[in-house]
């Protein structure tokens, strides 16, 4: 990441300290040290260790922190992830927010991983979506590259993609297209939405960059790959599931983009130890 | 809702438009108007319906809204949860930052109350925990309340729940409760954390309000209720199962805590459709 | 205080520096570097020293900050609060709103150490209200406590207090009581405000945890404490002076809370000299 | 006012409400309406009235808000400072902050009026100092005109006032007085703190345009004002009192800064009462 | 534009009224109500109607505004852009903030249209580059769209662009390709800076999208051109003055970006006249 | 300058990397480290130095920065204005946004010095106006300075200046200024903008401290100078051309107001090379 999500962090801090953790500032004294490590307890692929860090070092800036993992390792149940030591209170008060962030995090990289592996030894790339918690688009986006997958456009701001409402409002794909291309950076790919042959057609007249097959069963899928034949980049969406992964990789398409990778990961477990 | 996430709603527009949604700004009118619904695609309990209205008014003030529902509700797939008209732009550009913040916050819901359910016929206390997502404190224990269930404390500042290094940094469960006590404003309990039977008997000398089992079996924590025999309110935490409910809740302890009430519900589908 | 005040600290940096300290930055050179110590000119207790010393520190990162005293300690007239060594520039140009700080927190510790001192024969908790200058509540509570006094709730969130108009709006008090009861979290109690003794009686079968007298005159306190008799924490508000608190000490009352404490403190005098 | 300090108003909420007005949020439905009125318990000066409107307006944006006073107004005991129709929800929750602000804010003006009224004989102008609470400079101005007194430079950027340690950097009075003219803005004036007749007599050499007598008796003062002669306004600073205002005014001086107008007034007594 | 630049309004209001318009505050009751226009001093196209309109409603809400203009559009000197009624305190005090917006941003629109129309007879692309004024990226690269030009990436987050210190970093020109490829997005284009044939020759079969020609002269641009034959589309960048475009439109050249577009046009000249 | 803007700077990094800068995230290992000059690329004055550091530091606060100039410095083409050494990523990151601040800031200030030389000779005070761009109002003032001119006031705020629409409101020149003085701070002076003979010997009579003749030919110029006689300090306004200044310059006035020093500066050319 560039940088980090330093309002989120604060907002976390904010919403849960509040006016003071009370528990900690009345029994522990301001001067008590401590030791304590987070440890994994499934097994995981890691992502958001720097968020973690970052939010013990704002209750302790003198804090020592240790890791033997980079985001997007492997961790294995029963393994260290970070070893702290620093003030005892910042330890208790901050142990919750660092956590949720990296049970958050690393329940999607966790989760992608799933999807990443049934996907291995095909050559098409899988997506995520703008379908992210709110707040959370770039950490999110950041865990899924962790878990192995690819990131769509970050948001309506790098990518045009064309849906039916905007054709609608232009009267056909080859005006809509026509009318972005004329306008927008010449560093920007155009992407439209399609859901039968003819809009496929259409939209390769039209020159588009890439075309997206909008909820097509498999076999209109690789009828759509056939006539497109590498005349633009071919997406698929629309409620994939992990099982379908292998069979939708076998049509040639190019991506595969799954809302699930973000909207639909639990959390996995980690949790602190004061030694 | 007091007040609504502002900063939050601010956030997941600012990083989804950014600089621009360059292809609904290239491709339809400024002046162009729309209607529009957004439909649940499987059965749910609504939350979050007040952020996405927000969310639709942020991008057009004028944006006429209409709803049969209110959060809380059981919505059955296909039902029409919203019904917007106004600039198309609007619509278009904040359908999904509305949807991410519904699914959400609907998701937690829904998951919740299958929770809810399976207690339903018990005077236990169904409670979720600070495991929520950074940023989502209050929207995200709004929404189980939706669910049906109740909010453990809000977050550091309105509660004293003593674990076992507070324990330890204060020499004991005497010490501990007598500090906290002390110096608490006289309006909140102390609650205690205890694995073992020596640590109850010890809890409630020092005259906690509130015992937490922690990861105790159930025949412990029936020993342990005939213990405590109403002197302090009883608390179940530690891994609970959607199975386990109905078996802890005859055990007659008083609270259920489960942090997969917010860390681990998937997001429900609702979409939107331009008529 | 968990966290510094570090909104607040801009916003006095901020309304007095301006677009600049033309005196200062025009006649004193950026690298001239000075030497002062903040002075008390009256005997007072001392509150805001991390503050006063972090405005000096905005100013100058590397300033060299001392003092003999802790927050919460009694200062004579005369003697040196604070040490310090810096960019004279820095020292000049914070030295009127870290005072301002200093003044105006010392000035409630101050103010409220004299209430302590007139109860410090007694059992009676003396404790604060929501009577606070608007953005320093936290602020002026930490002074509070350093003056020797206790808490009441932090605000709205962190306590039930049920006024007349919330009764009214029940339809009464068991009723509003229940309803309270039934939603807030297990860990806050539940305070009634109350003007005559078939308040008291109605409170008491209602099971609230704190009976709150307001404006009642010693002897109607006399008698609702031996009514009230242990059954719920006693609180006698509205208007106490300085000179009754030893007769109310003496009603057997658990806790007193005084506005004045916090809304009606003068500011004590701190000068600060340059060496 | 030229703008309402919203990010003041903003914290004064933030504060108080937290995650939430537990007791009005669970006992008044949030469809009830009320009526109030806000009236003065004691005799007192008005000012903050905008302010206390826009709380409740941030709360209820439908509240209909009515008074018979401005602020500047003298208000007698018992009377209604304003009229309130709008969500009871509303009117209960912003009770609170809206009265800290216009305790607060009529605590001053009411107090400046009694120096004011001390001085209304006399030419001289009574004027506040940077001793403010931080951040309610402006507020705290503000109601010191509200009071009839008038501002000092608001801050260390829209005025020039040379002190001791100013003058010793520099290497003396007309060192410093010719280094500031030709930095500073010419529609900025130059004030020069002095303690005794040699100072007075360098300050004028070096064409100040305002002397401020620090701490001198008054027949020192008496003394100045006839050796300056009108070639500098005359401004008497430091430690001044009520009891003393009328014989300092008598000297000829024109201008008299005080402040404890400022930071020692405590807040006057204005309630709520729904009816 | 999607949104209103808030945060620069917010600023410019704040930096230029601070602690009050202290002339028209004392000088104009604040009932007094104005009409007013906006003139066109200098022959220029039109840009930031729309934020000059909200810098006057922030501070009257109420105020009338109306224009036969819209952005984009050529004023002659003398013509009226905008007509205002509302309260003359508004009008005074936003005066100068609403014209610095509009001078500043019809500067570039103005400038940029000598440009266009020195190219209007080309299929060439004029673009602008990163070299905005800090804080207006997006405002500045609107007026560049309302002169006529078109927009470059709008940052570093939406376009790849390789400059010999990546290429350097990576190995050489076909590594660096190679892995912005695998990691960018499907919907974002690669172009490279070269400058001379090998390194033409390279990019094309590394299969960049965009090749830029950093500082050629008019000969070695038409070789360029002629060896890239449509392959990828070509830019012209560096140094380039008005005199040039028409002799470099005509090498065949697809984008001539040019950063005076947006760092070195002079203000235009509009006045406000009250009436 | 006593601060750093830290919020442009914000703004800046925020506009310009976004969510993240993709050419330069995966191309370049987060470990590398890099050494860069920055070179003028023209004959310029510096401005802008400790902000292009901070710029850089906020990237990579371990970054090594030297430099052998300080602001206001003359540079000669060719010369070094800063070399740096530290993360590759951080400087190729923030070249741009660092440039631009530098650029326009050196533009201005290297614009200030033609008309500072042109006035060299002579006792007149060249200053600016609020003509600058929103958001950089204290940062372009400071660069006028380090061109070597001075400074009108930061804003409406610490100076008054009466025109014609605040005359006409008040009723006369002598109502105007009486009300003004009656309720400013006694270090603020007066300025009123004249434009005929008549005013002028109003404005005499009325005891304002500064007459601003706006837009009068030289001949009338000098017949108000002359009329003025040193009673008020004389400003010249409108329109000025650096051509007209030395004969304005002799006319005796005391002030050259010019709104193109800042409104109208170009851009300098500086730029970064990676050694």
């Amino acid at each position: 990441m560039t940088s980090l999500p330093t309002r989120l962090i604060d907002m976390a801090l904010a919403e849960d300290i509040g006016t003071g953790d009370i528990t900690t500032d009345y029994l522990i004294s301001c001067d008590s040290q401590g030791r304590g490590i987070i440890v994994a307890k499934e097994d995981l692929i890691l992502a958001g260790l720097d968020i973690a860090k970052t939010v013990f070092q704002r209750l302790d800036p003198q804090v020592h922190l240790q890791s033997a993992y980079k985001d997007g390792a492997e961790v294995v149940c029963g393994e260290t992830v970070l070893q702290l030591e620093g003030s005892l209170r910042a330890l208790l008060t901050a142990e919750r927010p660092a956590l949720n962030f990296l049970q958050h995090l690393s329940g999607i990289a966790t989760h992608v991983r799933t999807y990443v592996k049934a996907l291995q030894h095909s050559r098409v790339r899988l997506v995520d979506t703008r379908k992210t918690t709110p707040g959370w688009r770039v950490l999110e986006k950041y865990a899924v590259r962790m878990g192995g997958a690819h990131n769509h456009r970050m948001g309506l701001f790098d990518g045009v993609l064309i849906k039916d409402n905007h054709i609608a409002a232009c009267g056909g794909i080859q005006q809509a297209v026509a009318a972005a291309r004329k306008q927008i950076s010449h560093l920007i790919k155009i992407e439209i939405e399609v859901s039968d042959l003819a809009g496929i057609h259409e939209a390769l007249e039209s020159g588009v960059d890439v075309i997206m097959l909008d909820n097509m069963d498999i076999a209109h899928i690789r009828e759509a790959v056939s006539v497109i034949k590498n005349r633009a980049i071919v997406e698929v969406s629309g409620g994939v599931t992990l099982n379908q992964l292998s069979d939708l990789a076998q049509t040639g398409v190019d991506l595969i983009s799954v809302g699930a990778l973000t909207h639909s990961a639990r959390a996995v477990d980690l949790s602190m130890r004061i030694q």
